[in-house]
């Protein structure tokens, strides 16, 4: 089996005096900084400032995050003020980011634990165990997740993907990135195009790194080259995660992923999304209805470097996109391959 | 009748001692710094270089290249000399980028004037004229493509447009640029989306600072955002320029045309080329004969800034792609409006 080889996520240490530990995403491909929190609010920050960004791993450091919050909540004197001192603190942690359910979804499972009872030594040794519960799970399905997905593609295919989805992004070997990987050694992917995912380039920053230390053949384009190497039927397969999944099939993920949702179809390439069941959200009933971030315009304009313009520059930066389940060729979850994604396939799974 | 208000290219002086002088684009939108050239050696490598770039605009450059050439040539003791020097040195600027046909067809009308004779100070001067005379058409021309380009709009568009297309890129106000413009002054075009357009950043560098100029209302995207804006319907047209034009109507234009040309058709958006005839090469059946210029990968990994990592990455960076004639709603040139582009309508060009 596979295994990750490298930790975007990690608990070091006991629930009494641990803390968790971020790879600093900020700083590759250049720096390899593995970060201490012991704070929440620092955590959350961490969340928010993409020093750990991918749904699954935001979904397991929030569940870390959590144990820190329940660390702190022992602070406090009275047990009305650890109870409020926790509730806020889940909050704040969910909130950090808005289109990635798993954050939300991560949170609600460890408040279920904590029961809204007051906080003790034990609950914080037993908050640390569902954290850990939880990536475990991330990690088995990220196994099962690129089994199913590999099996997918014909032999020596050429595989397009995007942003990032690989140890960086998950508790394991990835979601997208794991059938990629998965594929490689098995001989079903012989080339990789890695998109470089503007504005933040996930993809030139992250998914190349993951690619030269698993020693996957890839090579790097701009988003808008994709389209003309499908022209050419130099793409075999699209795989790519998901931030959050309707009940009706419909994906968002990165933004851009609509885009080669398009190009896909107009072109004949099969176009998989693949993502844990920690990122359907079946509480909606279509991609309308999840809110999308918008970051800031510094994203973008950053690109310009020394070379900025005296005056100010308008920009638009949403930092996701929505995918209709009918331009979606399957969706690989943990529990099994969904072709041809709709309301009736995902009720199904429940 | 709206006039540039920046000049690209221009002539400084007499046809004996003139010089050329070009705004160097490499360094906006931060600087705007006019540089002269008196060697044609160093123009060919400023048009390689983009320091002047945009098929109409790199024509003109190629035509006063070619004036220096003569200037150049006249320092040589013989006759043979002389001509042998001028004939390398057209073949030269004729080869400093290999996509853009206008390079070619300017030089080829300069040498006409030439006529294989050899070089003297009259030839020098009937030279510069016939530049000039270039860059004259192309102003000319620019007005009458933004006239016919804005009949085309109803009232208040929103209008997207890609890479650089302005006064930068062009003799005069630019090809799709000066369609923006005068729609804008006519009530036409409400507000522009500029495309970045990866990995030069001529829409976020070069686009943004003639939008800015000319007061007319913008937002910047990364190109990977374009696609759901057009699913929301607040797209209303796009326009773009074009290198070179195939008999049979297929465009090649900058990395990401073709991407945006089958959104566009998949969402129902019309999709404009402006492009003088200057721009069209009825020597190509179609636009698989177009030499598509590949150019360095640093292009794509200067983007890491001081975030590179410590091995070599692998990028595929082709400057142009194709876009068949069958995605565009029409092409504008100075002769007309070719709706539906097709081999017999632009053979009823000639």
């Amino acid at each position: 089996m596979l295994t990750s080889t490298v930790s975007a996520v990690s608990w070091e240490g006991n629930a009494a005096e641990g803390h968790c530990l971020l790879l600093d995403q900020t700083l590759l491909p250049h720096e390899e900084l593995y970060r201490p929190y012991t704070d929440y609010v620092r955590l959350a920050a961490a969340i928010r400032d993409l020093v750990v960004r991918g749904a699954p791993a935001i979904g397991v450091a929030a569940s870390y995050g959590v144990v820190l919050a329940a660390q702190q909540a022992l602070k406090m004197p009275t047990g009305q003020e650890r109870m409020a001192f926790f509730s806020r603190a889940l909050e704040t942690i969910a909130l950090a980011r808005p289109t990635a359910v798993n954050l939300k979804w991560a949170v609600e499972r460890m408040e279920k634990v904590a029961g809204g009872k007051d906080i003790d030594p034990n609950l914080v040794t037993r908050l640390l165990e569902e954290a850990k519960t939880i990536q475990a799970e991330d990690i088995a399905g990220n196994a099962h997740m690129a089994d199913l997905g590999a099996k997918l593609l014909e032999k020596n295919t050429t595989v397009l993907t995007y942003c990032n989805t690989g140890d960086l992004a998950t508790g394991g070997i990835g979601t997208a990135f794991g059938v990629v990987r998965n594929g490689y050694v098995t001989g079903k992917v012989r080339h990789v195009y890695a998109c470089e995912t503007r504005p933040v380039m996930q993809g030139l920053r992250l998914t190349a790194w993951e690619l030269e230390r698993n020693k996957v053949p890839f090579t790097l384009i701009c988003d808008n080259m994709a389209a003309s190497l499908m022209r050419r039927n130099e793409i075999g397969a699209i795989f790519l995660g998901a931030d959050r999944i309707a009940r009706n099939g419909d994906v968002a993920n990165k933004v851009g992923t609509y885009s080669l949702a398009v190009l896909a179809h107009h072109h004949r390439v099969p176009f998989y999304v693949v993502a844990p069941t920690s990122t359907f959200d079946l509480g909606l009933l279509s991609g309308e209805q999840i809110p999308i971030e918008q970051r800031s315009k510094e994203e973008i304009l950053g690109a310009l470097g020394s070379n900025r313009p005296t005056f100010d520059l308008p920009a638009y930066n949403p930092s996701f996109d929505v995918t209709p389940a009918a331009l979606i060729t399957a969706i690989v979850c943990e529990k099994g391959v969904i072709h041809g994604p709709s309301l009736d396939k995902l009720e199904a799974l429940k």
